[in-house]
């Protein structure tokens, strides 16, 4: 996105209050189309990502602005904002940077799968 | 997925609590890779998908099971659940079937993107 964005982003348009304040953000890779992770923006989290670039959310827990890969470097930079139907879900397609997105290490979050056996297992890729 | 998956699934290891009973449930499109839409699933819910093997929601505002495509017929039949990390998000692979998974008609319910100069505009593809 480009620098500035965020001056002319309409913030009103985006139903922030259904989930009281907070928006599930999607990021997908770019380059691999893989869903990388999901996590949440409060209005200040989507503006500041449009101001710098990269993504910045919101962290429940710890109640801050989480800037995605500050302490890993693995940062996400963002290419472009989708916005859904109902204008209450986002989601960034990103380039991912480092090592991936998932503080295990892995490229995704989501990197192990449901088995028939009802076993929770890594995927081979 | 097969039937009679949910008589193993490890449902306790699913974070229903961080959501209120809640887990967000993100579908993509095992074809084109394209996310389509973001739902809620509580047990209830991802036990009756794992049985049918399509996509059941729980509808946040009717508070009902909400079988993606009953009514419109572009039901979602699940190829594979992956589980991210903290294991409070589900990502289904599915296959869209019928016009699309948006009500809107569209693909996708992420039809809209951010421009720069700060409008929500239909992609081009």
């Amino acid at each position: 996105m480009k620098m500035g964005a965020q001056d002319k982003f309409p913030f009103e348009q985006i139903d922030f209050d259904k989930g009281g304040g907070l928006i599930p953000a999607i990021a997908q890779d770019v380059v691999t189309g893989k869903v990388l992770m999901m996590a949440y923006m409060n209005e200040e989290a989507l503006r500041a990502t449009l101001e710098t670039g990269r993504a910045i959310y919101w962290s429940r827990s710890r109640k801050v602005l989480w800037p995605k890969g500050d302490t890993s470097g693995n940062i996400q930079t963002v290419e472009k904002i989708l916005v859904d139907c109902d204008q209450d879900t986002i989601l960034l397609l990103v380039k991912q940077h480092g090592m991936g997105a998932c503080h295990t290490g892995k490229f995704s979050c989501f990197y192990r799968k449901l088995t028939v056996t009802g076993e929770i297992e890594e995927l081979d890729e």
